[in-house]
C-alpha cells in the first residue's frame, strides 16, 4: 500500500500541527510545505521535504494526494481553498459558521470543475462538535441542543483585549458555567442566555502608569466581545502571563437533552466533550484523519465539496472493514 | 415526499420502543408489526396497523421500506436477520460483540443475493459507543481507549441473580468506578483491571426463610458474572424492589485519552457519555435513525450488510445537505 502524500499550505500553528500529526499516522507522509513567504526563510521540523512558493504550486499538482489548507480561516481560506481545489484534493478548517454555505458553494464549483474532492470546516467546532450535534438531533428528535465552550483560550477575544488602550498584553479564557451545565445534565432543558452559559476571564498586563479602572471598564463594555457576558479581569505581570498562560488549551461540551416514551416520561442525555492541551494540535489531528477520507473519496471519483457530515466514519481509519467490525464495533 | 414505511418484527420492549420512536420522526410511519405469537393476541399502541404472523411475511414484502428486527439478540437475530434480509431491507441491534463478524457474513450473503440493504449491530453498544471509539482512535492515534458502563441495569446479571437458590427476585446495577474514570480524565492512561473499572450492585429479594449469607456468598463467587468484580448485595423487600427498581436505566462513558506534540507533551481527552432513563427506548430511537440511512442506501442500490461505521452521518437526518450545513455544522 502506498502512503497518502499530504501537502501543507501555510506554515503557522496549524501547518506545524499537521506536520507533527503526520508522524502519528504511519499510512500518511509529508509531501511538501508551501508558503506565501520566501521558502528559504522556512525551516521545517522534518528533514528533506521541499518548501514551495504558494504561487508555484501548479507545477507540483501531482506531488500530493491531499493538500491541507492551513491559512487563516477568516481571510485566507475563502480565497485559498477554492484556488487550491483547482489543483489538488483539499481539506480546510474554515470556521466562520455563518459563512459556511457561501464557502461551500465556491469550493464545490471549483472542485467539481477540476474533478477534485474538497472537504471544508474540518476541526472540532465546526467538525467533531457538529457531528455530535447531528447524531444527537437524529437520535433524540424530541430534544434540545446545548454547546458550551471552554475552559480555553479564545484567540479573537485575546486580540480584542490587546487592542484596548493601556494594555500591553493579555489573554482571554472562555469558561463554561458549571451550574448551567448541571441544569442541562439534570434534563431540565433550560432556556439559557449568553450570560448564563459562559464567563469571560481576562488576564491583562497593563502598560506602566495605565489607568487600571479604565482598562477594566473598556474591556467589560466592549460590544460583541464582552458586553453580553459576565467578565472578570485580573491584572498580572508580563512574567506571570508568560509563565502561567503560554499554552493554547481549549475544549467544550455538546449536550443533547431529549425525551422518549408514551408520555415523554423518560429523559436521556448525550454528552460529548473535549479537553485539549493544544487547540491547534488537536485540530490538525482531526484534519489528517479527514484527509484520509478525502483520499478515499478521490479514489472513488466522488468529487466536489464535502463536509464531516458526508464521511462514513470507516473512511477515517487506516483499518479495513473486517478489522473495524472485529475490534471496534 | 413519501414517508419511510417501517415494519417491526417482534413486539417486546424493543418493538414497542420502535413504535413510539416512529411518532417522534414525522418522515417515518409504521407499516406493520409481525410476531411469532398469534397475531390476534397482540394489541398495538397505534390504531389501524396490521399484525402479521412471522411466517406469513413473504406475502407482505412490498409493504415496508425497512424492517426493524426486534427479536432477542442472542438467539433470535442470528436466525431472523438473514431470513428477513431475503425479503426486506433490515436493521437489527445484534449485540454479541465477539460474534459480529460471523453475523455480518451471514447477513451480507442473504442481503446481497436478494438485493437488499441490511444494517446490523445498531444501538448504543454496539452502535453509538462504537462510533465514539472509532472517531476517537482515528483522531488521537497516539492514545488509549476506555469504556465504562452504567450506572444501569444489566439484564443478564439480573437473570443470573434470580437463578440463585433462595432468591425470589433481584436486580443488578453495573456501576462505573468514579476514581478510575477520574484517573483517565487526568490523562494518566492507567491500566485498569476488570475489578478497578466496575462495581456490581445487587438488590435481592430473598425467599422466606432463605439463608442470606449463603445467597450473598453464591452471588459474589459466581464465575463469569460476579467473581472478577467487587459486588455489593442489598437485601430488600419485594415492595421496595417494585417501587424503587422498576426502571431500566443505563448509560456509560467512552473515553479516548491521547497525546500530541513534538515530545508528546500535550494531552487530550475525548469523552462521549450517555445517561438513559430507558435503555430499550433509547436503543430504538437509534434504530429508527439508522433505518432512515437504510432507506437512503436502498434508493442508491448500495446493497449488502452495513454497520454504523459505513453510514455518512447526514443519512441519519431528515434534513437536506443545505439545511444541515446552514444550521448544524
Amino acid at each position: 500500500m502506498s502512503k497518502i502524500r499530504i501537502g501543507i499550505v501555510g506554515y503557522g500553528n496549524l501547518g506545524k500541527g499537521v506536520e507533527l500529526a503526520i508522524r502519528s499516522n504511519p499510512d500518511t507522509e509529508l509531501a511538501f510545505v508551501a508558503t506565501r513567504r520566501d521558502p528559504s526563510s522556512v525551516t521545517l521540523k522534518t528533514a528533506n521535504i521541499p518548501v514551495y512558493q504558494y504561487n508555484d504550486l501548479a507545477a507540483h499538482q501531482n506531488d500530493a494526494d491531499v493538500v491541507i489548507v492551513c491559512g487563516g480561516s477568516a481571510t485566507d481560506l475563502p480565497k485559498q481553498t477554492p484556488e487550491l481545489a483547482k489543483l489538488f484534493n483539499v481539506v480546510d478548517s474554515f470556521d466562520t459558521h455563518a459563512r459556511i454555505p457561501e464557502h461551500f458553494a465556491n469550493v464545490d464549483a471549483a472542485a467539481k470543475a477540476s474533478g477534485h474532492v474538497a472537504m471544508i470546516s474540518v476541526g472540532w467546532d465546526p467538525g467533531m462538535f457538529s457531528l455530535a450535534r447531528l447524531y444527537g438531533n437524529c437520535i433524540l428528535p424530541d430534544g434540545k441542543d446545548y454547546t458550551f465552550w471552554g475552559k480555553g483560550v479564545s484567540q479573537g477575544h485575546s486580540d480584542a483585549i490587546r487592542r484596548v488602550e493601556g494594555v500591553q498584553d493579555g489573554k482571554q479564557y472562555t469558561v463554561p458555567i458549571e451550574s448551567a451545565m448541571e441544569a442541562v445534565r439534570r434534563g431540565e432543558q433550560p432556556e439559557l442566555t449568553t450570560r448564563q452559559k459562559h464567563l469571560r476571564e481576562c488576564y491583562v498586563v497593563a502598560k506602566p502608569g495605565a489607568d487600571l479602572n479604565k482598562i477594566e471598564h473598556d474591556i467589560k463594555t466592549m460590544p460583541n466581545y464582552f458586553d453580553e457576558y459576565d467578565t472578570v479581569v485580573h491584572f498580572i505581570s508580563q512574567e506571570e502571563l508568560n509563565r502561567d498562560h503560554a499554552g493554547i488549551p481549549h475544549g467544550g461540551f455538546v449536550m443533547r437533552s431529549g425525551v422518549s416514551g408514551e408520555n415523554k416520561e423518560h429523559k436521556h442525555l448525550i454528552e460529548y466533550s473535549l479537553k485539549l492541551d493544544s487547540n491547534p494540535e488537536f485540530t490538525t489531528n482531526v484534519l489528517v484523519a479527514f484527509a484520509r477520507a478525502v483520499a478515499r473519496f478521490a479514489k472513488e471519483q466522488n468529487t466536489g465539496c464535502k463536509t464531516v457530515f458526508d464521511v462514513p466514519p470507516a473512511y477515517l481509519s487506516p483499518l479495513s472493514g473486517d478489522e473495524l467490525r472485529a475490534h471496534m464495533l
